[in-house]
């Protein structure tokens, strides 16, 4: 069986591992007070081309939004996001449990669009009796989508001015950072993240870490008091130093860029597969998850070998599934579902 | 320098390092659902002797038990603890966060008593304006204490009963659990606490392993819907395997407790010693946690080459301090203190 | 200038009045421990045809709203309304801030369908994932709707087998009860209201009384500790009476469905007069809500004598508003109205 | 049977009952956008001599001091109050409800103390792991106290200090206001408090209100967006006007302090009573609250004829018991109860 359901079903790259190991028996400070996670820090400031950015680490997506989200908003505040974002859809109400709704605006393939963004805002701050309804506070959007499409500068910079515009931050949940910004569709850099975002993270639990998301503020006004609300959120690692040493090792040698880059070509591989065998997408996606629309009974026959994510039906006959690669995908898996697909 | 100052200064266990290096690249289903975790659950019960018992695992401390309290109180209940407690000190508002109040009862050696615990209950469910206070609705004790201290199986019996008559479940924080059973001075087993307890943890940051926490219900009435739980607090880990391969080396061959009564015998070594040279102690503790009184001088002298915890003030001259020993502690740091505490 | 922005423009109905000044010197326990608040508890059970029913007293509709809804669900439960109920647009979040998301479902004419609400409802708990999504745990709709609406005895009686189906409690906002259960379109009678819901409101504040909301259980079991979950909302009056004796004047001689009639049929005339002059209706309404499609001109030329809602615009040239009678219009302002509207 | 268990026994002041009469029937918005309510603002703003402050008008005590909290406090942060405080004791966890630690400190009679504040505020923020613990955020105390004593301009100037020099805000509790500010005892103005003080209530329910507490922030900075905070936490009047027009006629003519005066007269005929009588008293009030210990025979024999709170017993044969008076307590009733202690 060769599993594509998600891009977390194995460890982690064999360099984290021997670093853990390299390093298990030097004694440190905890929660993240320790020489991995400053040199990390420093790492990522550089990879941001940010030398003021503020950095902590946290250890999942969730966790992080959350805490994130948490720090803040005003408790009459909520967040925008489009209907199919992480926060509004795939977290149990971790953000709500915090005491703040998700605003959630339509999107086009999970992307929202500024101009969309902009009305919602206006006609909220415009409204006489505004104080009846949530005050919208930041908004947030994931690069990629969780339906694997990818802003593209220009978006991501228009909306961007119209947060700055209305004084509302702009979080980017980058939990498959790496692998949106190796996408040969995206023109979007690092830097241009760091420098749109008012707050964004670089994930690692999806990208070859064993687990860790490195949150990165642009401002250190906007994470001040930040350690207090990761603790409050339960997000301090005690042995805080294994996240940054993860990151180290990720950052050195562009390590983070070259594991996306393999996921995406494989995924890449398998897009064509499926194109070329006739199959529509529920979204055109260049990074490493795949949407492919699906006859249900092409479904069951791959299901013999392989497992990916029923994601929803889309009538009665097919149904759009969702196929993952990672740093791990073997070539042997994407050769084999390949050919599986040619003789759908 | 020698450092003492907690639990968590190191990395693992080689032998879990060992079984992530094995694991790394089995492709696994996440969110706990997969056959490590399976057979980590399978050990605790065993360990236990709880077949019944229902077993999740959680990132950290504070997490867990923002989690397990968020999951049983009702929203006008708080918790009753010591007002040493971790839940009503340590965790930055973690549990209010979560909309409940600590009902500190005062402790004595961090210790709470029966007797004074049922007073507080009697006198809430007997008050005619009791809706004006909040409710008990849950007790929390962390075994060992705060402050190293034990309770004995007839005290835990006590709290227990009083917790069964009045309806009010019993939660243990079990965070250094293993300290706590091995201990020369505890005579209260891990079948004890499973059978005493509705709810505790078997600790692993502080145990051993790089992070992760065992929660085991010795009911699953009571963990109904605990995996929404987790999720919404942010506990819920991608690869959650990691948890669940950590606690199969532990519960392996009594590893969990050999490495515990390592850190004992060390920790006692170093009450001798301080015993020896006449300082006194905040608490009487026969677990890894040490709380000597020290002349501030000597401390000053011994801050040089050691590191540990500034508990806090006893008297102008005097200042109680935390030493921590953990599964690590080698003979030569132990020597090393031993020999400068005689020299003082 | 006549107004009609709203059905809570003037004090209360004289009755009430008089009651307060009769009653005024009485010495009476606070926080609904009084015989007027037994009393009214009393006609509301029998007009309910209750007699197991438990009633409870709040101030207003968002504190109601947030307290019965905070006490009903566990905290990874959401309640299900349509996209345009009261408490998914226009409470500030308060759900949100107890800790709960929303989850809307697109209505009609502000309606929930049966059917959908099951698709919905079957679709989570038939997930494999369903941990990572909020648990729908409670039903709201509001009778009438906030677009003036009616279910009929027998949508209502769909709902309801749903919600009993599937174990989820069903809560009806009755902000506006009275104005729905007169209507002349209506089947609907408060025993069934009271038969069918698990929990709902009889609204006072917006039905003739200064304020005040009576919350009817009719399962004490669902009420249980109420009184707590009021107190901690903030929704407990200290000098509680003052909602109980309000109770006591509406439920006696029926003037609580006299003082809506009076609305309703006030409200039928300028359904009338706006439909005889040619214009279109936001929803088909036959309560004191009117929501008349206008030509902005129109509105312009009304607004200098009259004011309603501004509701939302419909297209470039026309606006959807809202025109509130209440058990204080007077006929005197309804026959100006109507003979502007003739005017137009 | 004369009552004394609680100042909120009654209805309202005449005066109130008939501006309720006079204005019954005016059309005015809701929610506190209206002329009586501005006037009221006018009033309150001229009697503090602080022509900037912001005032808002809220329902109740508990509701009042929930949604101040909320609106100051980031979410790691907690309150500081004394051990006694209403918000720490008597509130059902609203404030915990809202994710907040109340921070208890030791108190003497009710009162908090300048030097032990500062020293709770320093030890936090030279704690190197302060994040670990909540961080305080505000300062909370009422005046008079729940024990009825009162704090000293001098003192709360220096607790004020202490709150501007650590960028701390000062909360006052202000439910009985009045009935300090007109105390013999007392040394302190309405202006003194809205100089000291960065929000605090007057307190409308316990002073001859129906109900309504009336915040007066004195920096707009502070109250900005309040709104919204107070519709969130359910106490956005519909009907806002009611608590409007009860302040106006409270703060014309200076009935306020007239009703205050009067009561307090009453409660020191009282206090001499049991004075006379050679009781002790719990603390030295000379506000509306008496709180004399008595022999539990004492108050077996005055149960039969007055209604007074059992406050907790002092020893095996004493009891500790609250008296109060207000606006509305008659000469009879002294005279009554003066001489049945006098015959005790």
């Amino acid at each position: 069986m060769y599993r594509f359901e998600s891009d977390y079903l194995e460890g982690c790259l064999p360099e984290i591992l021997k670093k853990l190991q390299d390093t298990n028996f030097e004694q440190t400070s905890g929660y993240g007070r320790d020489p991995h996670c400053e040199r990390a820090r420093s790492l990522i400031r550089i990879a941001c081309e940010a030398p003021d950015a503020d950095v902590h680490f946290l250890v999942g997506g969730t966790q992080t939004n959350a805490t994130v989200i948490s720090h803040i908003l005003k408790p009459f505040q909520g967040v925008l996001s489009t209907d199919t974002g992480h926060v509004n859809v795939h977290e149990t109400g971790a953000i709500e449990k915090g005491g703040h709704k998700v605003l959630a605006i339509p999107g086009k393939d999970g992307k929202m669009d500024a101009h969309s963004l902009e009305c919602v805002i206006e006609s909220h701050f415009t409204d006489p009796g505004k104080e009846h309804t949530v005050q919208p506070g930041m908004v947030y959007l994931s690069f990629p989508t969780e339906l694997g499409t990818l802003y593209t500068l220009k978006e991501l910079t228009q909306i961007s001015r119209v947060c700055t515009k209305w004084g509302i931050p702009l979080f980017i949940d980058g939990a498959r950072l790496g692998y949106g910004l190796v996408s040969p569709s995206s023109d979007v850099t690092l830097p241009d993240i760091a420098r749109l975002a008012d707050v964004f993270y670089i994930g690692g639990t999806k990208q070859g870490a064993l687990f860790g998301e490195a949150v990165v503020f642009r401002d250190k006004k906007m994470s001040d008091n930040f350690r207090y609300t990761i603790k409050q959120n339960g997000g301090m690692l005690a042995k805080g130093r294994l996240i940054g040493l993860q990151f180290e090792v990720l950052l050195e040698n562009g390590l983070y860029f070259k594991a996306a880059r393999h996921a995406v070509s494989q995924a890449i591989l398998l897009k064509e597969a499926f194109r070329n065998k006739g199959f529509d997408f529920l979204t055109d996606s260049s990074t490493n998850q795949q949407f492919p629309i699906l006859p249900n009974e092409a479904i069951e026959q791959l299901s013999t070998d392989f497992s990916f994510d029923i994601w929803r039906p889309v009538d009665a006959g097919h149904t759009a599934v969702r196929v993952c690669t990672s740093w791990a995908t073997t070539d042997d898996a994407i050769s084999e579902l390949v050919r599986k697909v040619q003789g759908l």
